[in-house]
């Protein structure tokens, strides 16, 4: 990294900082419990979101951040969610999203009666992790298909997260995974973290993330 | 983005462009042909290559990219391909290759009697699309797990690669992909794409993925 870089990219972690525990105090505030749901692309955070709505009474609104497209923002909206949509495109398609973003984004979001506020982020298991969004809890998805060695290989996401949800528990018969050696992995990086391991398709474990959900409740 | 962080980051492209454009040249001079894999986490790249070794007799080499551990380059390396690991951990975790990382690499490889060099990249659909590594093919792999959208969501690395390989072919009754429209959004974002369907797992159209490196060959 050239110098100058190192020196705009603090900058920018700085700013980002801030607005991020700004973000977090006032969502608090208001009573609302905040998730950062980040994950590979296609690991199931849109459907975990479209299956989460049947089980909580209208009470959600969702930031989607894609790079592209609103395909994301018209699912969720279709499941009942109140949906605001980020493209990073016109930016340089950015990789992640960051806390202005979301505090930009919360400008055309009427809170009111809402519990439960999830950013979508970008499908990366990479740059998400370094950037702060001001919320309560980050949410990392993995699905059964992907391997047991990310958390080796992407410490980072699985460091800040607090709740890991592997998803696509439904096709482990079908693949070659061992669900221990994930599991240990995951506590190798992280050793407090909690573990969800859910089903969209089948319904399995789903309970589990409602009660998380319950108990997070502001 | 800054003023200040723009002019650092087109200073950057430049300079990898530049050492991309060197390695493309030298490489075809060698007689290697030279593939760079992108993909999210856990879509198959490694498989992949450890496949295809038995079927190649023993010249290839791999740059594996990560951003900590060695897991990648042992598991080709055991499959009999000469194996260099680059990690970026100690780089700031950065999230992509670059032409200069990859031109370092190739600095402690004897590639006497090597007929194919990959480089994995990191996985991460979005950052590594933006940094040309001099490949002379880019070659994109998505898995049936991922879902239809996400040429749409992230084209870029779907426009800059050439050939699409669509990995864990043999989970497809177990899913709900159409693949129709996923090979339709595909030429959607990229026209003159080509696209080969497999599995490692039962050798479906592993063939295909043999004939395109037998053909390209230089």
């Amino acid at each position: 990294m050239e110098k100058n870089e190192v020196k705009v990219m603090q900058k920018i972690l700085r700013v980002n900082e801030a607005i991020a525990e700004e973000l977090r105090k006032d969502l608090a505030d208001k009573g609302v419990f905040y998730m950062n749901l980040m994950s590979s692309p296609g690991s199931g955070k849109t459907t975990l979101l479209e299956n989460t709505a049947p089980k909580m009474s209208g009470n959600l609104a969702v930031i989607e951040g894609d790079i592209q497209t609103t395909l994301d923002a018209e699912r969720v909206a279709k499941a009942g969610i109140k949906a605001y949509q980020i493209n990073t495109g016109p930016f340089g398609g950015d990789c992640h999203l960051e806390s202005s973003w979301v505090k930009a984004a919360l400008q055309e979001i009427d809170l009111t009666g809402i519990d439960y506020l999830f950013v979508e982020n970008i499908g990366n298991l990479v740059c998400p992790a370094e950037f702060d969004v001001g919320a309560h809890t980050n949410v990392l998805l993995i699905s059964t298909t992907e391997g047991e060695d990310k958390p080796l290989k992407y410490p980072l996401a699985f460091r800040v997260s607090k709740l890991c949800v592997i998803t696509k528990t439904d096709l482990i018969p079908h693949l070659d995974i061992d669900m221990d050696l994930l599991r240990s992995n995951i506590h190798k990086v992280n050793p407090d973290m909690k573990i969800i391991e859910l089903s969209a398709k089948t319904g399995e474990g789903f309970d589990n993330w409602i009660d998380f959900l319950r108990k997070n409740k502001r």
